[in-house]
């Protein structure tokens, strides 16, 4: 259990999307076949994954729904809430504060920051209001923040992460498009979207 | 060449990423142990990565930063130019519009649409205007667009890949909260931000 790979991780997260919908749709078992299908991966794959924590499913049947997506969020951490704050309030950050995916997931934003003081006082979509750089110390304590997430500009996402980082924050999701330093003890998980653009481009290069 | 595997893809794409501030920066040579470390995977992946297009790299040495760059991006075909569309002309449309990294990876953007006709003529960053959904199907002829990039709420996403389809577009990348159905002639790509957060929460609940 101690020591799944990262790969593996990153899979279970996209088993799960699924696995909630047949749950909501009242799916009771689902095959490793089936399940494989809708995530794009095949199928001894997601039963090497799954073998990870231990026999799980009925040979010929299926998995339940219920418990292995169950088992899966436990795993991941995904069973309890999470308290995010973002840094950068411009159209990405608005358009985070406003994404039903977040507080679905138990990932709530209780603070947003800029580092533009002309942007403080700011209202945003989702209820919160802009609040200035220097009060990400205080704030990130009194509010017990965990993740931070930056929308900044590219030149200011180093200066965001470090005003992170000094107020104890050990997370960070970076949608900036630049490399950002950090000792390791900080996880930096970083936000490209032109990485799946890339993959669709080569697809079209060898089919068209 | 033929069948280079997915996550080999993937992370070709990761490579290019260091080499290309390299070459900005004027390194010429890096070894695999350093590019593997900018990247956050190990030296033998690289190196395994690499050997798929032939022996690259002087043993010792490393490899020459133009080459491999070069020969990477003419893999994934991103050393041409795409034309992209848009569907969904909110918050995070309007900071994808904006995103630098777009144009300088040679994607741009030519339309812009959204489903909801209120927003038909608004003037958005970037310098493109919000055209109606009845324009996709010929806007995509007359201006040869590739790909399409849903930005619009979950519950308009399906609607906006079927236009797209319906106008030829086999390429999508998708940033709805939802799963979209496609015919097998058909790229999806999807974005969801939670992906990255639940590894972010995962790592948290390790060492916390």
């Amino acid at each position: 259990m101690s020591k799944i790979p990262e790969p593996t991780i990153e899979r279970l997260v996209l088993y799960s999307r699924p696995l909630e919908t047949l749950l909501r749709t009242g799916t009771l078992v689902i095959s490793s076949g089936k399940l494989a299908r809708l995530c794009g991966v095949n199928a001894a794959q997601v039963r090497k994954d799954l073998a990870y924590f231990g026999e799980f499913g009925v040979r010929g049947v299926g998995y339940d729904v219920r418990d292995l997506l169950h088992h899966i969020t436990s795993i991941l951490g995904s069973n309890r809430q999470w308290r995010l704050c973002i840094v950068g309030c411009g159209n990405l950050g608005s358009a985070l504060l406003q994404n039903e995916n977040f507080k679905s997931r138990g990932y709530f934003f209780v603070a947003a920051f800029d580092l533009d003081s002309r942007r403080t006082g700011k209202e945003l979509p989702g209820g919160l209001t802009v609040e200035a750089a220097e009060q990400i110390q205080d704030a990130v304590k009194e509010r017990a923040i965990e993740v931070g997430v930056i929308t900044t500009t590219r030149d200011r996402a180093q200066r965001a992460a470090n005003l992170l980082m000094q107020a104890g924050i050990r997370a960070v999701l970076n949608f900036a498009s630049t490399h950002i330093r950090a000792p390791e003890c900080c996880l930096i998980e970083n936000v490209d979207f032109t990485v799946k653009l890339e993959n669709l481009a080569y697809h079209l290069s060898k089919t068209g």
